[in-house]
């Protein structure tokens, strides 16, 4: 049995206002919440209609007809969990000690962005940085579609042009993804550098675009398609750089 | 302004029933809308608040009250058409005729199977085979996410068990996309052969599986991951083999 009050606090969680006042998010799904127990992450609440598929001892369980009062997904998986978020400190020095460091600039979908946590996980990176307009990282469905990731790799919001120009200064080299940079399968990274990814329909900001030092890109092999979701487009490209 | 019995004939348009019903889909935004014009689809009717952005003439003038009305989508764009399906025949000889040719085995995420759309656009492929349990390609949700790359690339709906046995029996090899095959960054591919991609959660089904020649993987970085999104997968190994 879930109570009403529990109905309402875990709905006024699916928007972000909510989610900064209470400082908790939702996970869905048996695999993705498993991630989040494994994790660092402390698991608040966890509801499931078979309790079994859930590795915590304090799960309780609700009927689907329950579980349809709050879940943010059309066909809900078995179980939802209320999260703390955790504090993150930003420190520049992460980013200078690394190789290569990846930035997003303003994406805003968030199927796409909770998949490029799920593609930089995979390519073992641990941090993305984020612009401050990106989408809001503890949204449901960027937890969804992240699909476990969401609990390891570590997203920072940041403001993008004044941390880009303060590794800049340090000599990291900046490179954008574009539709009209040089070829990846051409390209020649330097030792340490920074990979900005723009926003889906506008690309990479004006203001960033002019500090970067290189654009590169994946080659098409047809004119007519004016570009690759941002989210292949980054798969493609850390699989060349690594 | 449009009628209600238009609204009605649209709304019924985002079930495939009526889709096979009527042989028709819906399409919408305007760069989306303009790529079918251009095309060989046939534009039955469009509607638009901002008439000028669609380069048809026919384009019929409506507000944004009625825009939501009609639309799939929670933040409608400006324009939403109803085009005629293409008859689409089937010839072995085209897949025995092609260098590589692309497969999807029962993928249903509409978003996926759009995106898998537009990227084989972006790398110069005009046909995917699918199984006859993948996703309907006229789903509203396949058509935006493909960005126009519906009206160029041709779907085949196929018993893709039958056919990869054929092409099989006149030597075009066939590899499947797996998390546990060859790495693409070793694999050496035949002149000729088929690439087949599994379903979201389940992967390649296991008749299927049973008659490949190989298996092949994007390597991961970090044995804490499952698997990559599809559609991400998919790019990644069309980028690899172009």
């Amino acid at each position: 049995m879930i109570s009403s009050r529990q109905i309402k606090f875990i709905n006024s969680l699916k928007s972000n206002k909510y989610r900064i006042k209470y400082n908790c998010f939702l996970a869905e799904g048996d695999n993705v919440i498993n991630e989040f127990i494994k994790s660092k992450f402390i698991v608040r609440e966890v509801f499931a209609i078979d309790v079994s598929k859930i590795n915590c001892n304090y799960t309780e369980s609700l009927s689907l007809k329950e579980l349809k009062k709050i879940t943010s997904f059309k066909n809900p998986a078995n179980s939802l969990a209320v999260i703390e978020k955790k504090n993150i400190d930003f420190d520049i020095d992460k980013i200078l000690n690394s190789k290569i460091s990846l930035f997003l600039d303003d994406i805003t979908d968030p199927g796409n962005f909770g998949t490029i946590i799920r593609t930089a996980d995979w390519f073992g990176f641990s941090n993305i940085y984020t612009s401050k307009k990106s989408c809001d990282f503890y949204n449901p469905k960027v937890i969804q579609s992240s699909m476990g990731s969401a609990s390891r790799v570590v997203v920072h919001k940041i403001n993008l042009f004044d941390v880009l120009n303060e590794i800049k200064n340090k000599n990291i080299k900046c490179y954008g993804a574009t539709v009209n940079g040089c070829s990846i399968k051409k390209f020649i990274a330097d030792e340490q550098f920074a990979l900005i990814f723009g926003n889906e329909s506008h690309g990479i900001n004006k203001q960033i675009l002019e500090i970067l030092d290189k654009n590169i890109s994946v080659p098409s092999h047809n004119s007519s398609v004016e570009s690759l979701n941002v989210s292949v487009a980054f798969g493609i490209i850390l699989s060349e750089i690594r």
